[in-house]
């Protein structure tokens, strides 16, 4: 498999920390983003959404979307279960993911973050305020749903889930904008206990070969 | 069953043409988002996340995130299957569902327009076009997928999925703020399609119970 990915994009981060926890070997193919090398016609055939993550199969099928590629690995691949057995477990961790992958991330992506800095003439600190207004009120709603949630090590349980390969990514981020990350005892608990793992500690942006 | 939703929440819109789908029926429990109810104190227990939409369980168990509850629905209910039974179907409904939910519509929602206006003093027009901006750039790269994809009558095969559930609402906000929606030939038709069941009519804005 090859993994068109960025370093610094955390939903690439997602799908690195996914395959590390499977214990499958891919070839990372880096993409620089913030230079739009996405976009550049080289690109095309490989990334037709121009969206990174792109993962390609063994025979050349391309899979885009982290969540979807995480979940197309764990229901076809050996290795550690990212998704519980039961249908609730199932809807509880897809939740958690979803609170990082559809309510905190898209609005603080690089391609918005442009879009304010250029079509709103959004200065920096602002900028940085609107960063950190969303992954704090995000993190609220996750600390919430955590608590609401059975006891466990990770985000569901004592096994990482797809939940913590999404939690990861965006608490990095939000420390990169000096987000305020106090009183969230269980997200930050699985946080660390995440950081604990070779598998999340070698997705990690300073671990990847195009890192800056 | 009870779904805490607002009429005019596409996520909500989403989870509505899920249960009619599934012939599954439930209360209608309206909160009235643009009012701030789902942050009233009245709401606190139904709403943990104070986000819509919320589905109750018989036995009061509260799921949330759209995407998350219309898959425990398709994994726990009978009916209409909604996710393909192969995991590259799978992989590919998800996707394009969150092609949707990730890439489009969190940065359109009510609470980052609000924003826009009051922290950044974003005038009507430059933010309709904002709006727009976002739902042209994900439905082209939505439009790119499905033209990758296996021909058919919905956005995958010729039975509606979860991806027709998140396509469907997203081009009524599209089509509410004027967004050019030309040149979206297998897009529009799987729109189309979906617009022509009575489990899409029935979901709609217009029909529902608050609808103002």
């Amino acid at each position: 498999m090859k993994l068109y990915n960025y370093f610094r994009s955390s939903a690439s981060f997602r799908v690195r920390i996914a395959l590390n926890l499977k214990g499958l070997p891919y070839e990372y193919v880096p993409v620089h983003i913030a230079r739009g090398e996405h976009r550049q016609e080289a690109w095309a055939g490989a990334l037709p959404e121009g969206l990174v993550p792109t993962l390609e199969l063994d025979d050349g099928t391309l899979l885009t979307q982290s969540m979807a590629i995480i979940e197309y690995l764990d229901e076809t691949q050996a290795g550690a279960k990212l998704l519980p057995s039961d249908a609730l477990g199932r809807a509880r961790v897809r939740a958690l993911s979803q609170i990082v992958a559809c309510e905190i991330h898209p609005i603080n992506n690089l391609r918005v973050l442009k879009y304010l800095v250029k079509e709103f003439k959004v200065e920096e600190e602002p900028k940085n305020e609107w960063y950190r207004h969303w992954v704090r009120t995000g993190l609220e709603a996750f600390e919430k749903q955590l608590a609401a949630g059975p006891k466990g090590r990770f985000c569901y349980g004592d096994t990482p889930t797809l939940a913590d390969c999404c939690l990861v990514p965006q608490i990095f981020n939000g420390q990169r904008f000096n987000t305020d990350l106090s009183g969230l005892p269980r997200t930050m608990a699985a946080f660390e206990a995440c950081m604990a793992l070779e598998a999340f500690q070698k997705a990690q942006w300073s671990a990847c070969p195009d890192a800056e």
